[in-house]
């Protein structure tokens, strides 16, 4: 095109402050065959259940094609609405199907909720760290994030006192095996903090990608699931990415009602709706119990793998750097000695081919810049050796 | 659940303007198999080539299934972006796959261009009336928007005055077989657009889902094949609901480089990426011309719909009403005598089983109460002749 190479449109203020960030360049690299990145949030392709997925996709299509090739509802498949429910309900929440919103990815979950939820300034309070993709997703609507401490046991219920949560239009947290730290919220602060929420008239927006995905410990309750003890409002976000597979983009949304409407109302002008066929498939796939045969596979992966780079790391690396020991997801959580910015470890890293995100992008408050988020599970277990043994020479440099 | 029944939540200012139309709720009898809708924006099902698309889904599968479930890049699929610039330079346009962005239908489009062009109080231009989509789904980003007139042959090059463009972010507009009005931009009238738009540094989204269902008339370059020759900045929507299905929800964004690349940004904020499966689908199912064998097919159903519903109100509806005559497309577009208004009018339809969209809601500007759109494409003939006779009635009362 002889267009010129120099933007030719206004951008708007919110699109002005997206910018590609220097670790995203960083990490292109990592598409290197050669490179051993830990780096990824993808799920281990080798626990996809295709034949499975090819099934329903066929078997849909051969009974049901003209239907699933149509327009549908925003809400969503009425009867993938009802199996989200009960699934929920098998987990001590009481929902109905109609409280279900099924959405494109619990990325878009993120984007309608600050579509209905956030004007400029509001204020949303963030685990510190949290999930970089959340933080990117909200920042489009521009609201002033307040962090919540946490410490080894993750959110501390205690650090929302009234003040924080003044006219805060809601928290968001990930209470299993979170997104970038690995850690997890015990049942004493799982209560303590919808006890507290419900108390301060706070919304809770609870992520949990990962809470099928325990190789270890105990299941706990879902913050939804004690929510109507203690009265709390508690919006739930749950996706297929990590139990089925990710390139479907298929998530719910569990809300009360006048929630629900809203968001209903946000996506139809956002995208109409989830595509049918995707719906009626994944329905297809997983109404008859697959995920509870298929899900032990997936864990068992993860388990071997993360066991894998525990020891590893517990191997190659110094005394004074320290590590979460997650109970179930992809991630874990390193923290070096306070004088080592993993930004620039980074930089040496890539050079001999290791890849890890810095901790840095995931904090709304003050970063700890010593800290990185590894994940295990796409990197077969002699390159998390191998990779890990890199990153141990790096650091003793420093040490 | 517990939870009270009024809002637990501080609503956005963009959600609480958000509402569900009265005109939403009478249609919602629409779904009665009684009725005889006209309403309807649905694509006909019997136009869906389910065998093609379920051989496609099952050989991606077959071939290439951990590829197809795993996360993709934001921009698409890289084959697909190749073939949908090939496809807009055969038709004269000058692009890169570089310049194709595919999302989750044009629909996201709409919300993705919403997002990084429009600030509080923009000011957006927009054909009066327009597609009620593309104004719900740019409200939500809270422009003013301006309405440009237009008359039989569709928007007025010369109604876009300096005064009217300056400062405006962009114009959009529909320039074959518009929604509502079914009308189509002759070939003078685009290139004068492109010409105006240029000279005034205006860019254009040129909306064009409808493009290929042309079964009247000859085919007229699109502005984006027009823009390169004039210096102007189009931006083209496109999408797979009307060729292929429209339950796949699958679109495409064509526009400079910088645009795309915000455009990007925006989309992995949004939902990361559109489906990978999808995408290597709907490739796999066009790339060999399969699109040309079975549009034909197509644009036989809506031409046979389209004459069956033009010689019906030619018969049953009186010489004071005029109407649209579409050279493709779906909708066609009736203006009544003066008094009467055909959101009163619908409500009597309605009672007697018969429905379509009063024009109010597609005018940015002062609405002519007295318009309304009928869809022809997916009611069969025999029911297309009993609705019009019971319009023509209805109608006939008040004249």
């Amino acid at each position: 095109m002889d267009q010129p190479l120099e933007p030719v449109c206004v951008f708007s203020q919110r699109a002005q402050q997206l910018t590609s960030s220097a670790i995203r360049e960083i990490l292109k690299v990592t598409e290197r065959p050669e490179v051993i990145s830990f780096a990824g949030g993808l799920p281990a392709p080798s626990g996809f259940p295709v034949e499975v997925v090819r099934a329903a996709f066929d078997k849909v299509l051969a009974d049901n094609g003209r239907a699933a090739l149509q327009y549908g509802p925003t809400e969503g498949y009425a009867p993938l609405r009802k199996w989200v429910a009960e699934d929920l309900n098998r987990a001590g929440a009481k929902v109905t199907p109609d409280q279900i919103l099924i959405v494109s990815g619990s990325q878009q979950a993120l984007d309608l909720l600050g579509k209905v939820l956030i004007d400029e300034g509001s204020k949303v309070l963030v685990e510190d760290p949290s999930y970089l993709g959340a933080l990117q997703s909200f920042s489009l609507y521009q609201p002033k994030f307040v962090p919540v401490a946490t410490d080894e046991g993750g959110l501390i219920p205690e650090a929302i006192t009234p003040e924080l949560a003044a006219g805060a239009r809601f928290l968001y947290a990930l209470p299993n095996f979170q997104n970038p730290t690995g850690r997890t919220l015990t049942l004493e602060r799982r209560k303590a903090l919808v006890q507290r929420a419900a108390q301060l008239g706070l919304p809770i927006v609870e992520d949990d990608p990962y809470g099928e995905l325990r190789y270890a410990g105990e299941p706990q309750p879902g913050l939804l699931a004690l929510a109507s003890e203690y009265g709390a409002n508690v919006i739930r976000l749950g996706t297929f990415s990590k139990v089925l597979a990710p390139g479907l983009r298929l998530g719910y949304i569990a809300a009360h009602r006048s929630i629900i409407d809203k968001l209903v109302q946000a996506k139809q002008a956002t995208d109409l709706h989830t595509p049918t066929l995707t719906q009626m498939a994944v329905y297809e796939a997983v109404k008859d119990g697959f995920l509870e045969e298929h899900l032990p596979t997936v864990r068992e992966i993860y388990r071997v793998q993360g066991r894998c780079m525990l020891d590893a790391l517990a191997q190659e690396l110094p005394d004074t750097v320290k590590w979460t020991v997650p109970e179930g997801g992809m991630f874990l959580w390193v923290t070096l000695p306070e004088h080592i910015d993993s930004t620039k470890l980074l930089a040496q890293a890539i050079e001999h081919n290791v890849a890890f995100v810095p901790g840095k992008p995931f904090y709304a408050g003050k970063p700890q810049t010593n800290t990185l988020r590894l994940s295990f599970v796409t990197v077969p277990e002699d390159k998390i050796r191998s990779g890990i043994a890199i990153l141990g020479k790096l650091i003793k440099q420093y040490v």
